[in-house]
């Protein structure tokens, strides 16, 4: 039977990007998208290219009941997110959270490095992380779903077979990654501005991105080791991708064909992450939920660079959130996720 | 029942999008992609965006007729299609061939505008011009398809309601048309190389552009005129799209609301043209198989101002060739082509 | 011996060019930069690439007369220059006005187009309009300098030649022209924002845009008859460049070798206008004050096509700002503008 | 008096590069520009954006010892330059050679990174590595200046201070660098085109690159202790630019404004080297002989992200030459090297 599904929040990428990828899925039907600034005007206003897709009426987040949705999608900025978990999370629907607000593990380490009072802790608790590669199980019947950043899904999945084995120090990793702008949202900004991102590069947030603490608790997690690690974000003229750059040190000796081994066994029934002999490329994941890894063993230095590309709106937000969404409703994890990347 | 399919050119772009595209199809299998260069590797060897979706081994076009296809599609290259229509062009199955050598009206034409004898006359009685929105009678049961040129598929529905009411001049139409660079093809040279188009535009082709013709010759026909008719092509640094600006005068008075209504009127029931009254952008149709159009009337100049925008490898070459597919195996028109465009 | 230079409106790219280009030019000195948002500030922490190249610190407008200027450049948006010049017209030096605000022939018109009132209706008579290849002889002591759009640069030089030896109908000319980014400006917006102009193309303004009519009374002028033209201009994803693509019906019989010795005649010393055989590029003026211009004529429809490329934010405004410095303070008209294209 | 300059090799970026840059020099005259495949052709048939600026007829090499240069800039590839300087290292004249033919420090390590024997093992000797900030003393009357590698400039000034001064732990430095396309040269190829590139990004020659131990030699060199370093390259969208993210471990404590005040001071009386407290963008240093470096110290993780940004065509290649030109022939050091950034 047909699941009910609400989108909140429809003016950004994040909230287009799901009605784009839910257009493909055969069980779901959208019964409401809101916006509270653009609320009665049609979908495709808000975004052209639906024109005859998704010509849908806007409404307010007031006339979510009346509809009765199976799964609540809260495509909000972090801080508005937690306040519609901390009123709706006994409504009976799962949250799918694709926010940062209930993706750490305790309100006190949100707060130092959200910079922001948290208003439900009870939150913490009830949240599972909805990365399916690491906690598929967990995410079964869970009824508030924390959807992991572009960042983290990119370099946890970069390195975890890695770190569940325990063959890499965990005192010392670096991750060096770099993404297209829509990662910066669809609100224009001097950031944004073409003629400051064309032909240009540059690093951002050096120390201080707060992914940097969603990946080292998930790696402390999966490791069962405390991680130190390093996150330096840099900000591509492209639109969609990230590509995370990891350097790792193994514990002893190890060779390519080890390393190789390991990613093979643990990636081999994952049906989005494709382990790789070849350097992966943002653009041949771009518009789907793939994740392609590589892991090259430098001998010379006694080095693993790990390399894995995603597209930032799809496994990194809004593709991922349904997977979790098939996960939780007990659908094929991979209903409406067969997009071909479009390359070129 | 399935029906089997045959792409005769993998290499290219136009076998990477058909590939692509058939992904999302329900009711077709391929059985066979064929490269000469490259026959006995995957066909995710040559286009590593598709590890995991289409792993196919590449076969050599002689061994095509043990599959005993029901379509074949030509991804060749003028010149090097008439030799494979001239041999095989009464197997049984249909051929939509999406190069240039069947697309005109006689053989004399055909070796004026492409420099090259044409070894295969009885072809152009054979073919039927594969543009639905004109010929989707004649396509039906049609066993050559001319698969239309991307310039001319996006110039022609950009004024075809126009010419079709004969309400313009027809001695002096101008269509000032800009293209991606997969235009040019898969093969590297100095017009691609990135330096040389990166942050970059200009003409090329002026006056002597092949599709010049082709575009006069279907708007004669369609109008019952002799067109004349100037095109210019330009090159955008972009991926995909062509965006058409086609300048055309008034026979008599008219306005705006007139000019909409037959637009209106002629696309209201085709499901890949979509009449808009914002100006289309190629992003809005990107990864698709629409045609987004919009006509405006300068009251001041007394002239036609239609812009059109399609994806050059969807709508103009891969998408167009499966929608005649559709058409000529008796299937619904937009089966496998609900794709949503990949914007931002 | 030096002449001071004093920029008004230090904040966006006119006011960024303008310093660029001037620190090539070994006969000026700038004395003052003013801004009302950022005084205080250095010119550097507005424009970071000049740290250690210009760090003069931001005056107010206010400060202006105490440096006793020779020269003062408006790098204001319409509207807010001709409040400055309505009040500082006869202190004695040369104003050269970035904006709109004085290139039209009269205040009926500026206020039809720009849909503004006009403040100061005799700066129309004093000020004479800044395209040297047109008004050499007025400039030279012009007191109050409208420099031209970019737009109507690129469009006006295109077809110049033309116009004055009137060879061709001026009933039905038509410009489609194709600007980058930086002719939005500096402020980021919708349009701007690199998810909405990469990769991506589309026209703006059909019918509409002031440059319409600035171009048209130019060549209605220089043509001695009236002409009525159609300009449509599209956004390129680049960041600098404008390429016309002009269309125009000799008036009797022609060939091309008429039109290259046409062009040859005009453009022959003409320091920055290069009349080029092959089609021009916008990369092979980029950063420069050159115009390259090339015209095809095309017998089969009896139509030249002419096309022509600048920077707009040189030759389209501070590259031919400093032009006309040079001509009205009788430096040679070379001076400081030297640069060699960026290209790559 | 004015100095004679040669350039071997006219076709490619680095050539491109010497002539646009030795346009802005006072002080010296291109007296010859070859090419075997082009000759007799002008250096604007071959490069467009100089007609009018250089026109110079090119050359066969055999033809240059008539012209008695004083400087001979050698833009060839590697193991063609080594020809040249085996012929003619004692022709009177200073050679700059831009390849990568004496940067190292003995022919069994070109052998083993180069994968080539080497011809002219005396040249180890002869040459000196033409990095002015490292080696200024030595460069001033040498007769064989091996310029640096693009990479290796960018990567070794963004440490420089910190090895110097021996501060950091040497055992596992990490430089993860993103290179312009033009770092590929001007020769058309698959990794090229512009559908490769555009909207794409991905790593290259990971553990293999050539220039990790031209990096390493030269960080060993300053820091007089035995480096081990670890060098990955990267593809970025764009056509000029290299950005280097470093990161290094320092000895012991250490705090950002001790960081600083080192960087200044081996800075300060640098002329092309910015210390930023902003991040560095390629965009700010485009078409300029500067390199803009950061250095941010992160506690958290006790780790050094030192982050440089230069041209890769001219700190990395063309100025940097002209720079050591300037030295050789004891010209003040910025001659001809005061380019304003092209941003935007």
């Amino acid at each position: 039977m047909t699941k009910k599904i609400a989108i909140i929040g429809a003016t950004g990428y994040t909230g287009s990007e799901l009605v784009r990828l839910l257009t493909y899925h055969p069980e779901v039907e959208i019964v409401s998208i809101t916006s509270e600034t653009r609320k009665g005007e049609k979908f495709s206003d808000v975004h052209p290219q639906f024109l005859g897709i998704c010509d849908l009426k806007l409404e307010s987040i007031n006339d979510l009941d009346k509809h009765d949705p199976d799964i609540v999608f809260l495509a909000l900025p972090h801080g508005v997110s937690m306040d519609f978990v901390s009123k709706n999370h006994d409504k009976g629907y799962t949250i799918i959270d694709l926010s940062g607000d209930f993706r750490l593990n305790d309100k006190a380490t949100y707060e130092e490095w959200y910079k922001k009072d948290h208003i439900f802790e009870q939150g913490f608790e009830n949240a599972v992380y909805g990365l399916p590669e690491l906690y598929r199980d967990q995410i079964k019947g869970s009824k508030l779903i924390a959807n992991p950043g572009c960042f983290p899904t990119a370099s946890i999945l970069t390195m975890l077979p890695l770190a569940i084995e325990q063959v890499i120090e965990t005192s010392n990793i670096i991750v060096d990654a770099k993404t297209g702008v829509t990662g910066a949202g669809i609100k224009a900004s001097n950031v944004t501005h073409f003629p400051n991102v064309n032909d240009n590069f540059t690093a951002y947030g050096v120390s201080t991105h707060r992914h940097t603490i969603e990946i080292q608790e998930r790696m402390t997690d999966c490791s069962s080791t405390d991680v130190s690690l390093l996150f330096t974000p840099h900000l591509l003229p492209v639109d969609r991708g990230i590509l995370a750059t990891v350097y790792l040190k193994p514990k002893g000796k190890t060779s390519q064909s080890t390393i190789d081994k390991l990613y093979q066994k643990h990636y081999e029934n994952e049906p989005f992450v494709r382990y790789r002999h070849t350097i992966p490329q943002i653009k041949q994941v771009r518009g789907t939920n793939f994740c392609d890894v590589t892991a090259k063993y430098d001998s010379r230095t006694h080095t693993i660079i790990a390399i894995g590309a995603i597209d930032n709106l799809v496994k990194g937000a809004a593709g991922q959130a349904i997977q979790n969404m098939n996960i939780a409703l007990g659908f094929s994890e991979t209903l409406g996720l067969h997009q071909v990347p479009l390359q070129p």
